[in-house]
């Protein structure tokens, strides 16, 4: 199985040992990407996958792609030019104090600025069976919109199944408005088979209101032929306890797993490892039940490692699902 | 908002990673001291800190001024002598495992050492709106003592608030009976306009026995005519779950916040985010309801940041006060 | 009170901060082995300890026997030869992550090679009181068997009393059957005094099936004369916390500590504080209800330290034995 | 004496033991400018120093001026707007292979794209004695430039000193033309009372092109009016020894120190420490032979202390200026 | 370019900051071997590289496989088996302290008992245009040998070009006698198109005693029909420098570098770039003089980088070679 | 070979990568003490080794010991009581900048407020062969003067070999005038068999003034009966090279070894090196010009190891001797 991502490499920058930016003038940094820490975790599960992205043609550029290698993704179609990767900063947050954020200039990175015609699109579409799409790339600048809907269009005109991952942030270009981005999300979901989306980003783009996850995504399914539509809901307790559990809606009906107690390490890419179990079942033909728990276990396992990439095996995930209580393996 | 605090600066190394002092030879220094502690989170609160102390004349001396400003804390004030400061070990504990503090030489620091004419009392007062004075000062040398009531008389003479945290620790002077540190404290009370107390504490001064902390604080507060007295309360549970709520008595009458569940990274400096939270939240004159709870969460928040020094903004204080469950600000 | 244990010493190469070994280039090295961790421990309760192995003759071999006399372990009866010691790697889980623990090469160690004639049992065992012996060792190389099995015999006749220590992992020697292992057990079991042991590990050697762990314990204790047997048992709830209690039966009875709900940082070990616990107390001559609740205590803290060495002082233990709830120690 | 600079501050991201960016994923980030490290220098030797420069309104701007405050320059006059900090990555050379300085994006900083009303430059100038641009400034963008000439005008009318330093370096923004940077520095130079600048820099300048350092320096010390020229000249032998000396051009004359052989432990910043020293002993009136020397041995110890801010005391420079051969000052 | 190297990986622990293992218990670790090296170099050069060896099925072998991958050399012709790989520990020295070396159990690996079976050579062959061997694969067990033999048999048949690298080290194999490792050598150096070898080598191949460097390797390249052999000569002087030159012969005669003077950061993998080095510029068909010049600055860079892996460009080695003095590349 | 040695343990506290104090929060900390320098190199030479200390009765001193226990330094005669050790700051320089020590209180650490009761003297001398007392314990406390001169007096009697190490530092304790020094360095000598003394100590102590080393040592070797005097002498070059030679006077006569260039990593503790270099080859009954050449290659290699502790092997010292060029050690 041959996959495609196509997304922004960012360069995370964390802050060691729970300590704010001021603290310490240690940092340490890794490869990261909506797009990146899927394959990676597609990888994991036994993919062959190819990260599609511009990186700039620096010592940066460089480091960014050894590390992509490193995860096991392959970096031949990653073109390189301008001198520029967005970056952003992580405070860990500990307890009820939330980790922190911090993005430099996104929007003018050699990504941000790419053209078209910087990637061979056809021939990166070769051999792919999956192509996935972040939804971030439909919000930063114009030119990455349209390389965007470009290969969502010929993958689908050439049968390659897209998934697609809902990822509404406003903030990310001030200059367009909140009915542009509907819009453009609209013009992108009748080439995708797969939908990773909240309850609240559905009813944003279907513009509906009232109704639950379940209706929501059978609707959105509906409305764009949608194989599958998937996503989580979170819960706390008054003892500060987090709670996930996770939905599809595929063909066969509208399935939720059972939920999960969360242990949170590293918070950051934790959607990202429910995307990647799910593709990955998904594809598996795991029966509906467990397409949605592999997701689920595969998005709390993320929780507990370190960096946004997504790390664990099958192995990992099918523990969890199955309950088996191991504190150490040998 | 210009605030002093008159206190002893020493240097915290702590052991990494949970570790033992056997187990490593790795040690991280922060510069604290109640006073500092204090205004550094009066400084992220938004006030003017100055920072009255005595500091060895050496490349320690200079690192913990270094360390001062860096968190927003003025030097001006500080002076220069001798060749010691206090250290101590701290050695972080897990779950049951309480964290240990060892103490190396104190009573012979250049603060513990200085004399009333080290320090220019009436230039330091100038501007100063407010001025802080640690219990622990009053507890050390003699001339630590006679500095401290020196400046809280000047202070109330001026018309500067003077506020004072009880931290009755006999083993810090051996020489001292415990009758002594009573009358100490009896001796700056009557300066003082606000004051951080437990109900053991105020038991103590008062010499009374039975009364619950509603009783005891406002029967110091009337007795000693306080604008305000406040502390916490811890309680645990038989998971090890452990809670911690506050308590102000103003003219207003008795308050209590509601109860925190506590998520514990670094327990130290802790009760000096409750006095920067009172403090601030007092001379910003929120509602009594709001400033208990302004500053229990601020001692909340303080647990779960590294180091002693408060760092938290009121945009984090504000965010657990009002039951925020963010998980990541970006 | 002079403490012999003999055992194979091992490296452990740590991956920091709950990274997989993929995601960092730094290591932390502590020497570890189960008749170490035992005597680390009792070590800081107050005894003279001596470990007896075997360790390569090269610069691994002095830095282990650095980090062993650094433990306040003897390194008095070591003797030196080869080039090889046991490497273990340990990428600590989070959460519902397991912890994953990857062995190198074990059975061409220095001591997986050693021979009799490579120890002067006679001489090692001239001042000893107690002797220790890990049952790993009976599962090893068949002249590590032959080794522990001297001892054993040689220490029973001069009165020592030999305490041993089930450690039943078929895993560790491919070349052995599983019944094997059980015979080799039941040789040095009449010479033992003191034996841990799982409810499972007993009713293997016992042939028995449908006990419960009184029983069992009780049985083996009278089968082969034994003079305590103790053990722990864990247990979990459906939020993932985690639980421990232990047993003993000796000559008094059997019985059970209360249970602990464990906070774990380094799971590694911790029966091995277990086993410390228990030789103490027991040869403290504390009364048993005080035996078993030592021994839990100290392995419940053993969760709770970084390492695999015992650490914690009798300090520690009686103030968690007690439940004095203490956050600071000062 | 009180001493304004004018200019970026920038975040230096490091690698360390001398690796490449993809043989580790730690970092050191050191807060960093031209500007600031020649007032961190001028704050060692004994000023007042203050940063005037706008930084993000982020997390990361409240680091940066933590760490500004730390070296001792005062950040009263910082402005916080935008959400970017121009970031280079620093791999450390070693023997003959050259460190490797990555730039990302740094026009759009926040600095860079300040406007002259984020500043008041009034009321910024109210107390100072010297100013200082840097030529950096001058070649960013125009509303930099501008501020900078503005700054320099209004300095030059209220008889504060301006030192400006050139830097030429075109690639800072292409889209300017050589001949631009020329031009504008030529419209600063007659507001400048002292001019640090290469021999090259200066025949760039005055369009000149076979004197030598002697006649260059004299020739523009006297064409545009200025008090003191001074740059450095570096040297190395066969054995790849490095040498430096200095020289300066003043009312007194042209001198040249002695030459010293250089010990590189941290290149970058080198430059700013010749600044500091020529600055400090100009300021203090040492005879013009004494600033030269005190000037060179500031850079060769900026060329020994890690990072690019200026460190060392005026203890440092005059012992290395005497040739005391010191291994440890105790 | 496609290259295929043959050999063993092993692990490098180094102690940081030149201490002895004694002294930390913190160790970094590179995956490394000589084949690796020689690859990355390169990689780093530009060509298409490959690893051939076998892993064990553990974590451990996943992160070599990471570590190789992200050095850039293809992974995609490792097995995976068994469960050991060689250890090496590094301890740098400092001045005339030189660096140690302790290796575990080497031949046990997951690689040293590997069978011809495990690899498709066929396969592996099918679109390379270079084999390198490393000779310590002839010194390590009989099936290791056997490998390496059939894979330069079959190169050769298939006219693809084998380096073969002497690293005469009789203590890798005690049970081999010297004339065995010489009778191996000889066995595989038909099928050798170049070779790297020393003085004290080549002699004892051809078993002679008192030529230069110039005849003896003029003599070998005759004798075997070989189209380069190249080697390095080190010198030191009285003042404790290292210098190093390089020479080839090929059919253009015998051509010797100028001689460098050695800064050195890591020793370990300086000899393996200067077979990279020389790899390169010979498929590069620079002229001889520049042949032995790339080679020797290819090497004398590799004693300037951390780790044994070749990390410099083409760039770095040119920029030295042209003899450019630069401390900074921006 | 038994050898005690009496003396101040020292915590010295490091900031590591040639950073100032102020650049950093990491510390790494080492026990140390010349005494205890001077034993860790016996020890690792080949004898037994037992320090004689008092350490704080805390975690502090506990750490202490087994620190020194890690050296192979005995820890059965250290007496604990009171709080506080010795501290210093160590900021390593770099080329011309040199290293700077900042010492906290030193005189009320537990070692020097001990007393003579505190240690039973006659039963340490019970087995040893030798005793050293370092000078700087002459200059402490009156207490600890006394006990030096006793333990002196003792070994004395008995017949067991006193070393003497001179290190006049009157700063140590300002109370005490230059003469008082003399004075008391005058009553040990009777007692002493070894004395480690530079030429401008020796003249002080005879009164003298223009003779040279020879004359000086034979001097004093005469006047005081003494077995060997030893003591180093430094200079440095113009390219700021450092080379150091050592000189011994004994019954033999005077001798001084050949002269040895200096790579310094960690200059603190080369003379301890030294001394326990010269102690081991003495003993050994090594001809004069050995002794020397031996003690002063013991001080180069503590040049160039991390820390004070001498660490060194006789394999390490003798390879310098003897001139072997290795760059690697396998």
């Amino acid at each position: 199985m041959n996959i495609l991502a196509f997304g922004e490499i960012m360069m995370r920058l964390s802050v060691p040992d729970y300590k704010f930016l001021t603290q310490t003038n240690e940092l340490n940094y890794i490869i990261t990407g909506t797009g990146l820490n899927i394959l990676s975790g597609l990888k994991n599960f036994g993919y062959n996958t190819y990260m599609l992205t511009k990186l700039p043609n620096n010592n940066v550029g460089k480091a960014s792609s050894a590390n992509i290698r490193k995860l096991g993704v392959k970096d031949d179609f990653i073109t390189y030019g301008g001198n520029h990767i967005g970056v952003y900063f992580l405070e860990n947050g500990y307890g009820e104090r939330p980790s922190e954020v911090t993005y430099l200039n996104r929007l003018n990175s050699s990504f941000c600025e790419s053209k078209l015609q910087d990637y061979d699109i056809d021939k990166c579409l070769e051999e792919m069976d999956i192509v996935h799409i972040c939804g971030i790339a439909m919000q930063l600048t114009d030119s990455v919109k349209e390389i965007a809907l470009e290969l969502a269009r010929k993958s689908y005109e050439k049968g390659i199944k897209v998934f697609f991952d809902f990822n509404f942030r406003q903030s990310l270009n001030p200059e367009r408005t909140y009915d542009d981005l509907v819009n453009d999300y609209k013009k992108i979901l009748p080439y995708c088979h797969g939908l990773f989306a909240s309850y609240r980003d559905i009813n944003k783009i279907l513009n509906i209101d009232s109704l639950n996850i379940k209706s929501s995504s059978e609707l959105i399914k509906k409305e764009y032929d949608i194989g599958i539509v998937a996503g989580t809901m979170r819960r706390f307790d008054d003892m500060n306890n987090r709670f996930i559990k996770g939905y599809i809606s595929n063909d066969d009906g509208y399935f939720e797993s059972r939920e999960y107690k969360l242990e949170i390490y590293d918070r950051v890419g934790a959607g990202d490892g429910y995307v990647a179990g799910i593709i990955y079942s998904y594809l598996e033909n795991m029966k509906s039940e467990d397409i949605v728990e592999f997701g689920v276990a595969s998005s709390v396992l993320a929780h507990t490692t370190y960096g946004d990439n997504s790390l664990v095996s099958t192995g990992h995930v099918l523990r969890l699902m199955n309950n088996e209580k191991i504190d150490i393996l040998r």
